[in-house]
């Protein structure tokens, strides 16, 4: 793990034995999540700490139910011995999403495998937050109650709009028709007090955060994810960490000025990125109004998938649509790549369903465009999460809070906290 | 200081003792330096260390001629005590500049002191680079002849292209006509293999850590600077660092595209953002060709200086112009504080020149046309550096590699390292 994302990050100015314990068992933590169980020697070597400190460090993550010992380990040059493992069953994460037309619950364990899911249609925008925010907190009971006996260390809730972090406040989801609701304080309280915490997060934001985790490492620490919907939302990841900004309102890249004479936007400017390179754009380009496209009141992804059909028999007026949107794609791409300079920029949404036709030309038009050479060295990736990107993301960042300090959890048995741990 | 800057940082994922110990010699370094002389029972009780081991450090710190000791503290409640202070004589950190028509260099101390300075006019764009750089050498050894005996522990350069910082190489400067140009290695071998670090730089990032540095904090941690020149620079500080993308190129802002049939740009692309806010859009809109202003060869600074007596006499082609080019800076502006949603935009270059009609203006339009309400709680402030910020940024950060780890230097008197210092 980044040292960054450590215990070590957040607190005052001095580092010392505690911090540094506290990072350890981070450090431990993240390396069987990442890498599968091995012996106590193999963490030893692998992470460059000694065995007695992760011998004391498995002690107390055993005492906190977040890792078993037990099956054998074969295979290695050494005798076969005690093999330690992240323990997937004892804790939950939850991770749940509000948008225009459903509302979904996951529940995952620590290792990140998803054990209960929920999904309902909802009118969110014709509903009243509240009732809205009631039916989501039956979605997560169901959800629990199906995963088992895990005890749950958090919620987090993505939501398609502008969030302010600190107070779990919604400001602004134009597409939803909310404004200045307070999501996670009547969540807690339609949840009874549920004695985890409760987050609220832009779904981008999120989305990006379960790009990376997905990539694992592989995709570099910069990552840039575009997702097409009826706006453009962007997560941007620099330095292997989320971009924020300093109320938590950064990311909203689907309001570059593109076309000052342009079309209305719904945050109150004209001709915004998402006015030319949204999902809207692209119906209105593909299809007259009356078309199956078009309707509202059809399932978006059996939408998608009829223009992708139009688009793979050859139909010119799809065709068309798709090239124009993707030249608008194109431009905002790489204005954000000059500024950024991600390692790969991930399509997500409806750009991710016609991916066929908007990945070459992304390519092409960021190695023309951008103004550093070779695009920057910036690749173009497809998401392969798809419309749960956001959901996994979610539960993910629940599931950080204990993976990147795993001494927030109380002890589960008390005689444990008497052996080998100093305060 | 931050956690995150410290020698922790970039190791291993592990931290141990060594880390923990560097990491606390760069926290009394950093107090010290943000907040003068005092005691070590003080500096003990405001870092949070306990005063055995601030004690231990500050005899390290001493051994490396970081910190003196000796003055008598008053005026506390406490008896009367000897005080440490960060020693400015000891070591030097060079900040260098070549830019389109000027070479420079500054040498500063530890405290950010400037120490000595050279600035000679120099046609950059039309010399070689091997001879601008031979130049920018001798101002170097001058700079330090003139600095007095302080140890050089770094060199800094700054330039308006892009750099791939982890060779040392500048990839494109437009401005410069330099391409594919190895600076550092040049610089290394004309100051005769100097025995410090050369690091080369992008002036606008240089200039953001100057503006963050001298806001000492108070600024928030995401400050975006706006330098308006022939070019649009932007230094952007993402949560107190530097946002640097994959290969360092990021932070391109003058390459928005904000209107796809503009301009040609030096880029390759039509209509960026420098092309129609940038100096030479102001100064086409405010003067004929063969007005004085428009002339490359009358000093940018008497130019502004002349632009802006005739905007303060109402002339109404020059305050038209700056209108003009105004309503361009909000256009892109308000699309980068919606994706990054900064504390602050700071202006620089010549938009600091021309502040009076540049910061209502921009107040004015990011209110309105940022998507978070309130601007997203961004601020309009004025670089306070001037065109020097890059300079200062470039020397700050020479500083940088000392004061994040004084480990990095050498014992000053070898009989001090037996004393109270682990491996």
């Amino acid at each position: 793990m980044s040292p960054r994302s450590s215990s070590l990050r957040g607190g005052a100015g001095t580092a010392d034995q505690v911090a540094v314990r506290r990072h350890n068992l981070a450090v431990v933590l993240e390396h069987l999540r990442l890498h599968g169980s091995r012996s106590r020697a193999r963490v030893a070597a692998e992470t460059g700490l000694n065995k007695a400190t992760v011998s004391s460090l498995v002690s107390e993550l055993l005492g906190r139910g977040l890792v078993t010992e037990g099956a054998v380990e074969r295979g290695g040059v050494g005798r076969p011995g005690l093999v330690i493992d992240l323990d997937g069953s004892t804790y939950a994460a939850i991770g749940a999403e509000v948008n225009i037309d459903y509302l979904s619950v996951i529940v995952s364990n620590l290792r990140g495998d998803v054990v209960a899911e929920q999904r309902v249609p909802f009118d969110t925008a014709a509903s009243d937050p509240r009732d809205a925010l009631q039916r989501l907190a039956g979605l997560v009971r169901d959800a629990l109650a199906t995963a088992g006996p895990a005890a749950p260390v958090g919620l987090t809730v993505a939501v398609p709009g502008i969030v302010e972090s600190a107070t779990g406040r919604l400001v602004k989801a134009v597409n939803l028709g909310w404004r200045d609701t307070p999501v996670v304080d009547l969540l807690v309280e339609l949840l009874g007090g549920p004695g985890y915490p409760v987050v609220l997060d832009n779904e981008a934001n999120l989305a990006a955060l379960a790009e990376i985790e997905a990539r694992g490492g592989a995709a570099g620490r910069d990552l840039l994810l575009l997702t097409g919907g009826v706006g453009v939302g962007g997560g941007i990841v620099a330095d292997g960490h989320l971009l924020r900004g300093a109320r938590g309102f950064a990311g909203e890249i689907g309001h570059l000025q593109v076309d000052r004479d342009g079309l209305d936007c719904g945050c109150g400017r004209r001709g915004c990125w998402e006015t030319v390179a949204g999902l809207g754009a692209l119906l209105r380009r593909a299809a007259d109004e009356g078309d199956p496209v078009r309707d509202p009141n059809v399932d978006l992804l059996g939408r998608l998938a009829e223009v992708r059909r139009r688009a793979e028999a050859g139909d010119q007026r799809t065709l068309a649509a798709i090239d124009a949107t993707a030249t608008w794609l194109v431009s905002g791409a790489a204005s954000l790549v000059n500024v950024f300079n991600p390692d790969v920029v991930v399509l997500g949404g409806y750009f991710a369903v016609l991916s066929r036709w908007y990945v070459p030309r992304l390519q092409q038009g960021l190695a023309e465009q951008v103004h550093a050479p070779d695009a920057g060295g910036c690749r173009v990736e497809v998401s392969t999460l798809g419309f749960a990107a956001a959901m996994r993301g979610a539960a993910h960042q629940a599931a950080l809070a204990v993976l990147e300090d795993p001494v927030a959890l109380p002890f589960l048995d008390a005689t444990d906290e008497s052996t080998g741990v100093p305060t």
